[in-house]
C-alpha cells in the first residue's frame, strides 16, 4: 500500500501516522519528494481501511498495491478451483450448463423442462422457488413447495439443482439443493453471505446491479473467510443508461475474474439481455470469452404459458444454443 | 395500463390475451390501428406483472398509466405524512436533523458528540452499531454494545436515535431505537423489509446505489403493505461514472418523491459526496430543494481520530452548516 | 406512434392536437378509455418530435411503434449491406480485421507494423494521424504527415487504411483514405456527420461514450440521409461506473444492431477494455457474437516504444489472436 | 506525479524509464520498497501522458499529485474570474440569469419572451438558433435567421444574448452574440474548442452527457490555452440509469468546480431535469449550492405553442422562480 501525503502534512502528523501503521504490524518506508511525502507500507495491509485513510486531511491519495481479497485471490492460489455441485464439476476446464424456467410453476412444468433441457445437453436444472420481486404485489414464487418440486425433478432426471436463497433462516430448506444462488440484489447482504460461509454448500454468487468486480470479489471473500471455499461467480449484466437490453452484459468480467481469482465464472445471458433473440449470440460470446458455464432460462411451452418471460427459450431454441456453444467449447 | 399489440398478433392470440385480463377482473378496451392493436386495461392493474407481459411475442409495448405503488402514492393520500420518531416529527413542514458519527466507537465519543450536535441544533442522534462493510476484514461496528452506547447517549441528551439494521433477527435489539435505518445495500433485501413492515417502528429507507426512484417507492410499498406506515425516504447519492465524489447526489429525487408520495424525504450529503468541503453547500441545496430533514456525519475530534471519515464534520463545522441551513429553511 | 392523453385533457385540447397531427399528413385513430384517451397515429411519423409531444400538459406517454430511423433500418432494407473499403469488403459474411498502432509515429513504425499485421492476417491498416485527446497538452498526432505515412504504408503493402477525422475542413486530406473513422467523442458532431454524408467515402462510426444504440442509429441516419450509404458501426465500449476496464464492452450491441439495421458492425476490444490481456478473449467473444470485423491496436515493439498503450498487442500476440478468431469464424 | 513500478521491473527498465523522464526536464526521486519501486516526478508533468505510462508493463499505478489543468486551475489563480458578457458580469459574486425559449421560433415569440423574462428579472436572453438534434429529421433551428431575431430582441430590450454554436465555420455569424454556448454533445469537439480559444468571446461550456469534471476542466483548458480566458462552466445534468428525469442533475459539480477552478459556474435546471415541476426547487437548490447563475427555459405561451418543451416555464412561473431564487441569493 502506497500513501501519498500532502506537502502540507507536518512532521508531527507524519510521525503520528507512521506510528499508527507500525502499531498494525506494518513496516513503513518513507520517501520525501518536493511536493509530497510517500509512505510505502509493507506487510499485511488487508485490514487497513482505505476509506478511513482517505478521510485524513494530510492524505493526497492511497493506492493498494496488493488486493484486499486473499482467499479468492489467484496470487495465493494459482490453480483453478473446481467446484463440485452434486456430481457436476465447474471450473478448471469443466463446463456446466444450468437451464430451466425462471420460476417453478408446477410439477409437470418443472419435470418436463428438466427432461427437455437434459436431452439438449444441460448438466444442471435451474428454477426459482423464492423469487425476489421489485413489487410486493408480484408473484413471489412457490417457496417451500417450489423447492420440493425441484427436488422431484432432480429425482426424476438426476440433474443437480440450483435455486435462489433470500433469507438465511431458510437454509434448512436448501439442504438437498446442490448449488445455492445468491441473487444480484443480495450480493452485499453480508449477513446472508456470512451464514452461507458457515455451510459447505456451493454458492453461485451473482454480481450486483451496480457492483464493481472488486466488490464482487470482496463478497466472495465474505463467504470464504467463514470457511466455505465453494464459490462460483456469475456475471448477469450491470445497470447502465442503455435501455434496449434489460442490463448491460459485461463480458469482460469473465477473463478479468479469471485473472484475479481462481474461482469459476459462469455467465447468464438470459438476465443480462432480457431478450430471447440475444441469448444465442451472447451465450456463444460468453463461452468464447472463457466462461466456465452458462445459466439459461428455458420454458417448455412459452406459447401457452403467460408467465413466460421475454427471455425464456423454448427447448428447441435451447437445443440450437447448446449445439453452437458446444462448437465454441471445441475450439478453446 | 395500455398494451400495444404487434400487427402480427392473430385474432386468436388477441382473444386469449383479453380473456386472461378479464379473468383478473380488468375491463378491456380494444382499438384497432393500421399498425397495431391497442388494449386499454381498466381496473386494478397493480397485480399485472409488466415484465411477464413484455415477454409475450405479440406485445409491442406496455405502459402503466397508474403507478404500481399504492400505499406510498400521493394520489391516494394527498396530505403529507408526518412520522413521529421518539417525539421528533418529520415531514409535513417538520424538519429534522440527524447528526453523529459514522460509527459508535466509545461511550465518551458518542455522548460527547450527542451533546455537541444537540447544542448546534441537531434534533436526532445518528451512529452506526452494525456496519455494512465491503470487506469482511474491515471494522464491522460495535454491534449490541454500540446499540447500548447509543441508548446511553439518548438518555444523557434526550435526543432520539437512528441506527442501521442489517438482519431481521436483530430486531429485538432495536426495540428502543427511535428510527431504524435500512442501508442502501439492503434497499431490496425484501425479507428484511417485510419484517420491518410487521413492526410499527419508523424506518429510514435509504436509496440503493443504483435504484430508480420507482424501485425505492416499491421498497417502501414492501414495508407499508405489511402494515407499517412509518417510512421516510433518504436520498444518499447514486453510483455513476463520476469518481470525484463518492456518489452522485441526485437532489431532484427530493421534489420528485414529494410529487409521487406523501412520505417524508431526508437527504444525506455526507455519504452522497464523501467530501467534507461539499457538505455545507449540498446541505443547503438539499434544504432548498425541499428536503424534510438531513442526515450528517459529525465526529467530535477528527484531528485525533484516525477513524474519522473524509466526510465527517467537526462540531464547529456542523454549527456553521446548521446556521446556513436554518436560513434556507427560513425562506421556504 | 401511440399517444396516450391524460384523463384531464379537454375535448378542445384533443381536437386541437388531432388537427395538428392531421396537418402533418397523419391519420389519427382515437379510442376513449376510462382513464385516458389513446391516439394511434398512422403514416410517416419520423418527423414528429417526440420530446416536443412529451412537453404537452395533456400527454401521459408517447410510444413510437415504428423506429425513427429509416435508411439504416433493416425493415426497409432486409439484406445485409456490404461496404467496400478499398477492395476489402465488410458485412454480409465478409469479415475484416483492421490492425495497427494507436498513433502513426514514424515511417519505419507504420510500415513495419503494416507488414507484420498483414502477415498475421489483418485485412486493413489502422493508425491515428489526428488524435482527439482529453488534454490540449497531450500529443495530438502527426496530422497531415501521419496521413502521408499511412498512404506510404498502404502503397508498400496494399492494405487499405482507416484513420480518424475530427474536422470537416480536413476532408480533402482524406481523399485516398479507404475508411474514415468518426471517433466516439464526435458521434454526435452533427456538422461533421452531415459533411461525411455528402461524400461517398465509407465511414466507421464509433459509438459515443454514453450513446444509446438508438442514438448511434440516428447518427448513421445523419450520414445516410445526406446520400452516403457506406456506414459501418463500431462498438468500442461505453462509460459505466466500473473502473477495472477503461470502458464496458457492450457486446450485445453486435446482435442488436444486426437485428435493427442492415449495416455492418465492427468491434474494438482494444479501446473497449484498455488492457492487453483482455483483447484475445474479447476479440473471440465479439466474433462469436457475430461481429463483421475487429479493430485492434498492434505496435511493432512495445518494449522499446514508450508510446505503447496498455492496450497494444505485439505482432506475435496479434498473430495468436488472429488464429483464435479465425477458428471462431470457422464455426459460424 | 507518483509512478509506482512493479516488483518485477528490472534495474535496466527502471533506469531507462528514469532517463526518459529526465529528458522531459523532470527531476526523479526514487525510493525502493519491498513490493515496489516508487518514482516521484518533480517539475512540470502536465505534458506527461498518463495513459501512455499506464501502458508500460512495469508500471503498477500512476497518480497525478498536481492536476493536468493549469489555466483553469484555482491554485495558480486564486481569485474568482469575472466574465463580462455584453455588460452583464458573471462570477465573483455576480449572479446572472439567462432565460428564454429552447428555440427561436419567430420575431414575436423571441421579442415577447425577452420582454417578459426581463420584467421578471432575467439578465440575459437565451434562445437556440442552431439546434443539435438526435434525429436529422427533427427541426434544426432557424439558423442564421434565428441569430438575426435574437439580435433584434437584444436591440429591443438591451439584454445580452447567449446561443449555441455547432460549427467553427459559423463563427462570423456570432460576432454580436454576447456569450457563445458549446453544447453538451460538443464538449469534446476539440476542433471547435480550439477555434473558440482563438477569439475573445465569452464561452458557456456545457458539461458533456458523461463527462467527468476533470474532462470538463480539460475542455476549458483547450479554450484557454489558445488565449481566451472567458470561459463559464454549465452543469446541465449527466446521463445515468435513472429515467424519471431526462438527466441526473449533479449539483455537487457547482462547489467542486469552484474549489478546483476560478471560473464561474452556471446551472441549467431545465435540461437537467426535463420536467417543468422540478425547475423551481432545483433552481433554488443550484443557487444554494453556490452557482454563479442559472440558465432556464421560458416560453411565452406554452398552452398554445406545440413546440413548448416539457421543461419550459411560462413567464408567470418564471417570475415565481426568480422571486425564490432571489431570496436564496439573499442569504448567501
Amino acid at each position: 500500500m502506497i500513501a501519498v501525503l500532502k506537502k502540507t502534512a507536518t512532521k508531527d502528523q507524519i510521525e503520528s501516522l507512521k506510528g499508527w501503521f507500525e502499531n498494525k504490524g506494518l513496516k513503513v518506508n518513507e520517501s520525501q519528494g518536493e511536493f509530497c511525502t510517500v509512505l510505502g507500507l509493507i506487510g499485511d495491509t488487508t485490514q487497513v481501511d482505505i476509506e478511513m485513510l482517505m478521510g485524513l486531511d494530510i492524505i493526497e491519495t492511497v493506492t493498494r498495491v496488493s488486493e484486499p481479497f486473499k482467499q479468492a485471490n489467484r496470487k495465493f492460489h494459482p490453480e483453478d478451483t473446481v467446484v463440485d455441485c452434486g456430481g457436476v464439476k465447474i471450473g478448471g476446464g469443466h463446463f456446466a450448463v444450468m437451464a430451466g424456467p425462471c420460476s417453478v410453476e408446477s410439477r409437470e412444468q418443472i419435470i418436463e423442462t428438466a427432461k427437455r433441457v437434459q436431452d439438449a445437453g444441460a448438466t444442471m436444472l435451474r428454477g426459482g422457488a423464492f423469487k425476489p420481486r421489485t413489487s410486493p404485489y408480484d408473484f413471489q414464487g412457490l417457496k417451500e413447495k417450489g423447492i420440493d418440486l425441484l427436488l422431484e425433478a432432480k429425482a426424476a432426471t438426476g440433474l443437480p439443482v440450483v435455486t435462489e436463497i433470500m433469507n438465511p433462516d431458510h437454509l434448512p430448506l436448501f439442504k438437498d439443493i446442490d448449488l445455492i444462488q445468491v441473487g444480484a440484489r443480495n450480493m452485499q447482504n453480508f449477513e446472508l453471505l456470512k451464514e452461507l460461509g458457515k455451510t459447505n454448500k456451493p454458492v453461485l454468487l451473482k454480481r450486483g446491479l451496480s457492483a464493481t468486480l472488486k466488490e464482487l470479489l470482496m463478497s466472495a471473500e465474505y463467504i470464504m473467510s467463514e470457511g466455505n471455499p465453494n464459490v462460483i461467480f456469475c456475471e448477469r449484466g450491470i445497470r447502465t443508461y442503455e435501455t434496449y437490453t434489460r442490463n448491460t452484459f459485461d463480458l469482460s468480467a469473465v477473463p478479468i475474474l479469471h485473472e484475479l481469482s481462481h474461482l469459476p465464472v459462469v455467465a447468464d445471458p438470459s438476465h443480462a439481455t432480457g431478450k430471447r433473440s440475444l441469448i444465442k449470440p451472447m451465450a456463444m460470446a460468453a463461452t468464447a470469452a472463457g466462461a466456465d458455464g452458462l445459466e439459461i432460462e428455458v420454458h417448455p411451452d412459452p406459447s401457452k404459458a403467460l408467465s413466460d418471460g421475454a427471455q425464456s427459450l423454448t427447448p428447441e431454441m435451447f437445443t440450437d444454443v447448446m449445439a453452437q456453444v458446444t462448437k465454441v467449447r471445441g475450439i478453446l
